[in-house]
């Protein structure tokens, strides 16, 4: 069972949805042509599926071992990541300024979906590196940029991101872990931190830790929160390496449902040195750098599992010989017919084709946001900012819990073999459902969405995201090809804005009501969303047919995009209808009768 | 993490929703009074409390051992099923005749919900061997039956059911085990039959296990398929136990995502001895008792696995002192509120306790189907029968399905902790996802109702059902306190007839449009079924309160409720558009493409 690079499915979207190369006015984007994306992605895909891939069954069935603080990651491990740091990989879209490739977030989105996939436990080592390293780069002084941003650049040091203890996790105003001023720039840093991914391991000579604690004297909750950057070995003046930072200890690992490659440390901090980063009591602001990387990328990583997933399915459903067709045998000759021949497959199989492709667009649509930003031009900035924040938390929770629900048909196509260990299914199945929980729940995420997001500047983001969709619909209205994808974009709009509607007539007045609908309200934005990027991929292929192209590529893509339409949105009618019902039901009871 | 037999919301359906006491005069509840189910369920609950659910977890984590054919149990886990024996809960619902108690299903489907539910992977061990005790029971000579029956209706013998080969899973007539007679009237039975549960273990002396497999000379493809009788050990004709039957052995055990307490053997016979249960060539039917036993068992264990699951996330949901509630805090003195406060936590606490006593209410008046078959009264008998055909693959498909969703509810309101395996959530999200795929996977359960169960007599079932629902309408119309219920089943009931009339009109006519609507018009199915007996629950509540009762028990089974009506029954009108839009769009796409 092999992984493949979905190299193709990305380039259209790149190349003739997104049209990468109008962006070459953008910061980042000069030097990115087609082409050059084109041999980016090629060399990617070689890399996750010979090197990455064969590297996932053996994290599951040996896990990370844990010896008096040390931790040794499962067979050939080490050597990979060796091996990807060798070939540069990490520093795919980092700061040339500190050896990295500057490629724009869209190259490094693109990638990162194959390394997310190949092997999801894998991938957080240097998918947590560069987050930690966003957030230097983003925060730290010069000073502490210069001694830690090259090597995390390149990945020859991990990152860790260090912030839930034991009685807190999504609520981080409870954090204990204190930091008491040494008087020469650094902090001593005591507290324990637990699931901490990537928090120990032999695949690099240093380890960076950003932790959250608590200056002594500082504010109560959230207010008194800093950022500190404490790394496993001390760096001398010279960038070598110098003592062991003592206080700074893998305690123990957890014992979890998946992702057994990676190891999730309890991280003890007992007087382990470390210096601010950014300002005191600004912890948060700073640290949310790496807190959305990483949601993006949990998204992501949800989104490539259901894709690894999906293609075991197919491979399955091919080989496998099981009855015989309703409408007569399809394989005569043979015992019986493959079951892709049933109806009830191809459903499972076609609307895990319909996330799993809807998915990637909609992440690049995402990481083209992210680029954006940067942009020279303050109008197209803001309005790409704005897109950030109000996208974010649909990625994270739209995305994983759609790619839990892909890993989980994949193992219904395989049926009882897919419930044995021997066949992957159950793998992605008991990888993918930890990307519904960290990085902050998902109901977390449906809460920032209409909580923070839809409200920020006075609706902003959301206003400007219909006023886009509108005159899209406008300007492809006449397009009769395409109408279903335009009526069913559409109609899925305006359901969405009908539930903007009724939060903001029912959620002002009584927040529960916000509380109650966010979740419902999060799946028709994700619906949307994807119905928006299905319709442009739509345009495209139907533009490639009309241009004369017989490559059946586009074909395939029209009629997984019309099982969307068909058979995915009418979701938006259900989500809306418990949405409108209010709080009322959910508070009436007390707790004690649950 | 305790689980809590459920005993009060059980006996409110037996008592004041089935109303059990009406059914004095049907065969086997003469002497089933409501007190007397009343104590066989609070002792059945403390066993299953006491003495089962302690053994879930080690059975988890220790899982059975293979040695040389011979399988090991999990620590305490024979102990604990001999103490079940001694107790006589095995033959709860065995004929007297074979040295069973005699109760009616229905009171069997209540306690089979406890054990299922303190540990699934223990409870297979009856479960089975009731099964194999039925099928024999309805099908075997009498002489089969004096060696076999009393021993399999105490649970004293274990029994299994053989019928999945490597080659052939859901497509049984590709089965290549063969049968050749010895003359004696004997059989020497030679094939391999995988994913076998239970089938070799230490809890007991025997193991009688039922096999399909093919005459010499037999017909091909399923009509030549017989049912043989093949004992772990020969019985002499005193009863007492005699030669190993060295033929059928255990070649080894299955490595699975759950239930790792069951041995899931790979059963190796070469020429092992066995006897031939019923006629020759009529296999399918005869373990047809058996599997539709066992289909019915799996929903219920499906369902039971999320009643536990919703426990635990209860219990967390409450102890867990996180963030604040949107309407200011609740606990003030503490240092968070518990998360129980939060609309989106009750909104997955409520989804499932909706499910769950929904489904509870679902079995137990399928059970009630299962007891009147046996009526005297042929016309209650026949409807009784065509229920169990109609509704069979509901409860199997339905509950297994809304059982898993609900244990990964119970995860999510875990939050990280749920992801390790120091709290039960793993285990029951990991034990849950086979219920979907064993005793036939819930997508040919679809294809078993709307192809067979639907069509057969003439619609002679669905219309007597709809009749019922029409009826009982119709009934309680004038009922303004439960107006929501009725109206909800009523709306829910025309959708369920709008997609049987779309299916008569193109099912016909294009075979894969009936495969294409199948699971989606199960869903709506299951909905109308559970707004069904949701309806009558809420009458019942209804009444207690109008009575007088203070109890708070019956206002929280009427918000329960509600919350079903409002914010589960809307899914029936998206299922009824998906299945509207017909085979095309999963048949277009040519294999290759996917």
């Amino acid at each position: 069972m092999a992984y493949k690079a979905p190299v193709r499915d990305l380039t259209f979207i790149l190349n003739e949805v997104l049209e990468i190369d109008r962006y070459s006015n953008q910061p980042g984007f000069a030097e990115v042509s087609s082409d050059l994306v084109q041999q980016i992605l090629e060399e990617g895909a070689k890399f996750a599926e010979e090197v990455i891939a064969p590297l996932n069954k053996v994290g599951d069935q040996e896990g990370c071992k844990w010896d008096n603080g040390k931790v040794t990651g499962p067979t050939g491990w080490k050597e990979a990541y060796q091996q990807m740091v060798e070939a540069g990989w990490p520093g795919l879209s980092s700061d040339p300024a500190h050896g990295g490739q500057g490629m724009p977030a869209i190259v490094g989105m693109a990638f990162g979906q194959f390394t997310a996939a190949a092997s999801p436990a894998f991938s957080m080592y240097p998918g947590l590196t560069h987050g930690c390293y966003e957030a230097l780069h983003a925060n730290a002084s010069d000073e502490l940029k210069a001694i830690y941003c090259p090597k995390l650049a390149t990945g020859e040091w991990g990152g860790t991101m260090n912030l839930t203890e034991p009685q807190c996790g999504t609520d981080l105003g409870l954090i204990r872990t204190k930091a008491v001023p040494n008087g020469d720039g650094s902090y001593n840093i005591t507290g324990q931190k637990i699931w901490i991914s990537s928090g120990e391991h032999d695949f690099t000579d240093n380890i960076i830790h950003l932790v959250l604690a608590r200056i002594e004297g500082a504010p109560a909750g959230i207010k008194g929160i800093s950022l500190f950057v404490v790394p496993k070995v001390f760096v001398n003046e010279d960038g070598s390496l110098g003592d062991r930072n003592e206080g700074a200890q893998c305690a123990g690992l957890e014992h979890k449902m998946g992702i057994h490659g990676n190891a999730t440390c309890v991280m003890s901090y007992e007087n382990a040195k470390g210096w601010l980063v950014g300002t005191e009591n600004k912890g948060m602001a700073a640290m949310f750098v790496m807190m959305n990387e990483a949601r993006l990328g949990t998204g992501l990583q949800g989104h490539s599992i259901g894709t690894a997933a999906y293609q075991a399915a197919v491979e399955f459903a091919r080989d496998r010989l099981q009855g015989r067709s309703l409408t007569g045998p399809k394989n005569a000759d043979g015992p019986a017919d493959p079951i892709i021949v049933h109806p009830d497959v191809r459903r499972m199989l076609l609307e895990s084709k319909a996330y799993v492709e809807g998915g990637q667009a909609f992440i690049l649509w995402t990481a083209l946001q992210a680029d954006l930003q940067k942009s020279d031009d303050e109008a197209t900035a803001q309005k790409a900012r704005d897109y950030m924040g109000l996208i974010t938390p649909v990625v994270k929770a739209f995305l994983t819990d759609r790619g839990f629900h892909v890993a989980s048909l994949a193992m219904q196509v395989h049926g009882g073999s897919g419930y044995t260990e021997h066949f992957p299914a159950s793998q992605y199945l008991r990888d993918a459902r930890i990307t519904l929980i960290y990085e902050g729940t998902n109901g977390v995420q449906a809460l920032d969405l209409v909580g923070r997001k839809l409200p920020a500047n006075g609706g902003r983001a959301i206003m400007s995201w219909f006023a886009d969709i509108d005159a899209f619909v406008s300007d492809n209205s006449g397009n009769e090809a395409i109408k279903p994808f335009i009526d069913g974009l559409s109609d899925s709009k305006k359901k969405l804005q009908e539930a903007t509607m009724w939060l903001m007539q029912n959620g002002m007045q009584n927040p529960d009501n916000a509380g109650a609908a966010s979740t419902d309200y999060l799946h028709i934005f994700g619906l949307t969303a994807m119905a928006y990027v299905w319709a442009q991929m739509a345009i495209a292929a139907q533009k490639a047919i009309d241009g004369g192209s017989e490559d059946p590529f586009y074909v395939t893509k029209l009629q997984t995009g019309r099982y969307f339409v068909e058979r995915i949105l009418p979701d938006a009618g259900s989500h809306l209808a418990k949405l409108k019902t209010g709080a009322d039901v959910l508070m009436a009871m007390p707790a004690e009768a649950f």
